[in-house]
């Protein structure tokens, strides 16, 4: 059982992009800034970061109008400007859709083929920009991971990858920054924290006791303040949690000895790619009927320590029970408590391309996770959702 | 509320030492060899390190001989032997003791004074040869922190002190290799593990919910497992999660946005520094009286709260009550389960020294921690512990 363990992300926690100036200044004089719409105009964080960047002697190039699940057209476009302008350093602004499209364009800026082949193809990741964040949104953890997921509409398909080589070298992690994140955006992103720790979590194989702790306090955390972030956007204790609770939920750490193949999130990938919807929605939904659909004798003692130990449901001595009692906790929850839409049906989406999106989320294979899915389990799921 | 969290060492967790060679290469052809005694050589690991070493075109400069409590005779010559043989990294091979040393050498390289100047006298750490580690002991966390504690018998001083620079650039973790450590030592790095999280958890400031989840997870795990490995000297899953708790448990993830005074370290450093004892044994003897020492109507719930989310225990609605049991169930776990020794008399110590030691311990002033101690207060500590 190895794994290395490779955090090399700096994190400024809290009031301090004062320092951005400093911190970008290590990398060069060009910076190229990428961010979404206007919101961050609207808050006035792009008047900060424009002067703080501006006072230590970077020169801005900007590149906005980043979407929520970015495109490659975005990507090749920044890729372009990186060397187009000789950019030394990737300033992303914004949620994890900003960050994951910058780490590409900084991919992209140092190789003469279309980014899209990084996804697509899995080409080479031998050398890349630096990439600085500044985070407006906790969800996806791009801030300290080296992941990102990008969406090409013209190929109905979404795909991501993990890199050492993409982590951020910096973030800065200011809680008052998610203040103005909508209920909506707060509940869709608390979803997205909790399903990449379930990912690893619901698990078959033998696991480190201490991170099997940790992950269930990583989830309690988020069950715990979610629902106050959204009653009280401004609580600060509220938002500090989840913020930090997302980075390390995907950073790797929790991973440890213990890689298994994500289940939920490559489903929830294709629902997006062909619907575009809100990614975190997306896992919501699917996640509690995946659990369900996984429930065997094998699994069952993992979903009835879950109800125990994250939701503090007392176990009745009967795994069965306690299965059903964690999986509905959790669908209250998510449906309840975040008031999420709970099925595919309440957002328009009928089953017409679940038999494409199925062969596709397990790439016509099996992914090895909870337990093992091919296409016609994914379909089931798809339809349990409806 | 603002912290920084910096964590850019690389571990390799698990048997994959085979890669060490790759990683000194990383860094130029000539390493200082720094180890402690014989056990590396009857183990089989000294000829593994060098011939690893050696097989990657590294030349090494063996500097062995390095105490527990490590001297600052051994950094000295550590440093002079990093200048005259052109050293490019300082490859650590041990317990904390080695690993605390060979940091304070690679800074040692890199200036033209006494290395005791950066412990007396804070001398600035501008630079420092990059240290690489393979860690034989679970305990100080030294592997992946920037710390490093260093005694001066002349002075009867044990001087510690954090900075980034001196963390190591890649620490080799394998559980296999912590296999030999012995009953005693394997109590006496637990309670040390123990007490660095301890350090950070008792506070009566407002803390972050889930660093609180974390550190006592990570008690918990120790906790666990620290009787199972003193019974099974090869459990690997014990060792695993003793070894990858102490790494946590200092490299300052845990510490987030509530940095507080160190009071128990402080204290047993003048056990050390007077005495030479084990470290870990002389916390484990403080850290009881202390808390006893520290209750009060503000510190109570925290205690209370220790008693019932690591040991497990039931609230009883009387928080006096609660903090005894609590007190209680860490007293018996330290001196009952790991069988440590409970008293200073047990270890032929009286309290002759005490006046001075405690002046020392707080050094002439206040330390601010759990309670404010001044020196009477740290007098009556060592007292209790006759």
């Amino acid at each position: 059982m190895e794994f290395v363990c490779n955090l090399p992300t700096k994190i400024y926690f809290g009031d301090q992009l004062v320092l951005l100036g400093k911190e970008l200044e290590k990398y060069g004089k060009k910076a190229l800034f990428v961010y979404g719409g206007g919101s961050i105009k609207a808050s006035g964080l792009y008047d900060r970061v424009t002067g703080l960047a501006r006072g230590a002697g970077i020169e801005l190039f900007e590149l906005s109008g980043i979407e929520p699940n970015p495109r490659i057209e975005s990507v090749r476009l920044g890729a372009k400007m990186c060397k187009e302008h000789g950019i030394d350093v990737v300033l992303a602004v914004g949620g994890g859709s900003v960050l994951d499209a910058a780490k590409y364009m900084a991919a992209g800026a140092k190789v003469g083929f279309d980014p899209w082949l990084f996804l697509s193809e899995h080409a080479p990741i031998e050398e890349a920009l630096p990439v600085v964040t500044v985070l407006t949104l906790a969800a996806t953890g791009s801030e300290m991971d080296g992941g990102g997921v990008i969406t090409n509409l013209q190929t109905h398909e979404k795909l991501g990858r993990m890199e050492d080589i993409l982590r951020p070298k910096a973030s800065f992690l200011d809680p008052a920054l998610t203040f103005s994140v909508s209920a909506f955006q707060t509940a869709a992103g608390s979803a997205d924290i909790l399903s990449h720790i379930m990912e690893t979590y619901f698990t078959t194989e033998p696991d480190l006791y201490m991170l099997d702790g940790i992950m269930e306090t990583l989830m309690k955390t988020v069950i715990k303040y979610a629902p106050v972030a959204m009653k009280k956007p401004d609580d600060y204790e509220a938002r500090a949690n989840l913020m930090w609770a997302s980075s390390w939920a995907i950073n790797g750490f929790i991973t440890g000895a213990k890689p298994q193949a994500w289940s939920v999130h490559p489903m929830e990938h294709e629902l997006s790619a062909f619907y575009d919807i809100t990614h975190g929605l997306g896992l919501a939904i699917l996640t509690p009927r995946w659990l369900e659909y996984c429930r065997n004798e094998k699994t069952l003692p993992r979903i009835s320590r879950f109800g125990e130990n994250v939701f503090g449901l007392a176990p009745s001595g009967d795994l069965e029970k306690d299965a059903d009692a964690a999986i509905k906790a959790l669908s209250d929850f998510l449906f309840g408590d975040l008031g999420l839409t709970s099925t595919l049906g309440g957002l328009g989406i009928g089953r017409e391309h679940f038999a494409q999106m199925a062969q596709k989320a397990v790439k016509g294979g099996v992914v090895e996770g909870f337990i093992p899915l091919a296409a016609a389990d994914v379909e089931k799921i798809f339809e349990m959702c409806l």
